[in-house]
């Protein structure tokens, strides 16, 4: 095990200790756990301080922990979490508040708050902030999973006949990511014809047809990380509409992706998608230009209207404009890229796009 | 779209009004969310007032939720969930109160608590207490995915080849649930020789010997519903100690079955199954010996020592005790039953059982 990263990521985490004006932070967010400890399982908190990390797991996982865990004290608990965390923390002398996570549910913060002999300051995006800047380690996880992705959807297209149903296409996908050694990153979308105009799409038992359309969201997931990718296809002759449609959104990405750059505002990044679509008075997409993602499929930084801030170096976003007509038609492309100082990579470039028929 | 199990749903949250001193019940876990709307997306919110049901959602969902939702308003947000939902509960004159779930985020709950101009009240189990007891259709759909999951492990048989990674055989079920219109209830586990010790287990690219054992715990999720299922294989000869360790968990869990009906006490059905495996000197496992499932994968009531209240009828749970030793084996065989008056009902008796050879 590589434990420079480890070591760097908990000290990121202890150098907030201070400005938070606690002893030690709390982390319940099961991303965030593995984050810092390693541990790939559920249902398990990490306590940070000063000088120990404690994962607090039940007998499920405390075998795994043993094999998966970085320097940590494998505490296995028997009653509520926030008892045996409160139990924890009482014995810890030297700490008398404790930072803690905002997505904790209020029912785990209310029985913490009454375990707990000490102070609890809620606080946001303690990990999410450093995690959104992928270490080498992170981004060759990243790019090994858009490398199974872009074999899977290979396998995956051999499968484009007629009668084939969205929801089996989806799991030949799921498969193809599992022979490879990976899984599904998020729940993977097959959206035929019209169902397309759905950005969320789940799919059903509708059959292709001999003249079609496909859109195809997914992404493998590599050792914790995943990718997120869409690709379009057309099964026959594309109408005029879908042609059009395809075309804009294509321009639509090339120029965000023109824009990324390490200190590129995000709201220009997103603005630079969106007002390609709205040139071209088609409808604009609802959803965001983008997101960063990794150990989680939606992380930050988000491209949306009235974003704050701006892209930084060795972040991983995606670029995802797209055309919803309601009934009618839906086509979104979206890549994975990696920002540098000068530009970006393009990390889903094996992944090949559809080239419509002229 | 039969109404009446939706009109009973809001009845019941309804009835509950007056308990808490509220006018309306804020719902924010997707599958509550999912229970009394029918919308079956993400990332949404439900209110519920004396008279009206809203459902605050964004872009990406509305067209979705204009189809799936029983009478209900859908409310396209723009602004942050917390804050629409601040604003929709200032238009309601009558409401100065809202009751709220304990599964809220924290950072949630204080950005709604700054946006809403009323009290609100976190309560627990508002919807869970009668969601653990199932009406016809749930029940029916249950049965249907068990249906689904008992071809596709029959279909998972015919892959038990010596070389296939358990990854692949994960995935193969997977997509047997998607050929016949469902997706895996939760993420499926496939744990060959001892590997199947750690009760949470997850497919690795481990390949299958020709003297291997085995685990396979799946679930299909059909209309929303899920159902939980674990079988134990044997490939070529089983050694002594897996075949004892089998015995003992069918035991175990013919015990605990035996005990089940409405009006049981947890404790004493969860004693059943673990009184087996301790009088047998192996260790007795970790985790409880059954749980309610439904929507979601582990639902009240929860089968485990210390545990209070009682087995009623039309609760559906799991029934799953084990035997693990850490680097040698784990055996784990679990059901799904039906509480009624007087005893249950197998929901899963259409997957077969391993017969151990003599």
């Amino acid at each position: 095990m590589n434990t420079e990263p480890m070591k760097k990521r908990l000290g990121n985490i202890r150098a907030q200790f201070r400005r938070h004006h606690v002893g030690a932070v709390l982390l319940t967010a099961p991303v965030n756990v593995t984050y810092v400890t390693g541990f790939s399982g559920d249902e398990s908190w990490a306590l940070v301080t000063g000088n120990r990390v404690y994962l607090l797991t039940d007998s499920r996982y405390t075998e795994q922990a043993r094999q998966e865990c970085f320097q940590t004290n494998i505490v296995q608990r028997k009653g509520s979490m926030a008892e045996a965390a409160g139990k924890l923390l009482g014995r810890l002398k030297s700490v008398d508040a404790v930072a803690i996570e905002q997505t904790l549910p209020l029912g785990s913060y209310q029985a913490l708050k009454k375990h707990a002999g000490v102070r609890l300051k809620a606080t946001d995006g303690l990990v999410a902030e450093f995690r959104s800047i992928k270490d080498e380690g992170e981004i060759k996880a990243i790019k090994a999973a858009a490398a199974v992705a872009a074999k899977a959807l290979a396998r995956a297209e051999a499968c484009f006949k007629p009668g084939i149903t969205e929801s089996e296409l989806a799991g030949i996908l799921d498969l193809e990511f599992r022979k490879r050694g990976c899984t599904n990153g998020f729940e993977t979308i097959v959206a035929f014809g019209a169902n397309a105009s759905r950005p969320h799409h789940q799919p059903t038992q509708r059959k292709l047809r001999t003249r079609d359309t496909i859109l195809i969201d997914f992404g493998a997931r590599y050792n914790g990380y995943c990718c997120d990718i869409t690709r379009c296809f057309v099964i026959g002759k594309p109408t005029k509409a879908y042609r059009q449609a395809y075309g804009i959104v294509e321009r639509a990405q090339a120029a965000a992706i023109g824009m990324a750059r390490a200190g590129a505002a995000l709201v220009e990044v997103d603005a630079a998608a969106r007002d390609v679509i709205r040139r071209s008075g088609l409808p604009v997409y609802g959803h965001g230009s983008g997101h960063g993602f990794g150990l989680e499929i939606h992380e930050i930084p988000f491209l949306k209207e009235q974003a704050k801030g701006e892209l930084r170096a060795n972040q991983v976003i995606t670029i995802e404009p797209g055309i919803y007509i309601p009934g009618k038609l839906g086509v979104r492309i979206e890549d994975d890229i990696l920002i540098t100082d000068d530009g970006c990579e393009i990390l889903t470039r094996k992944c090949p796009r559809t080239v419509l028929p002229a």
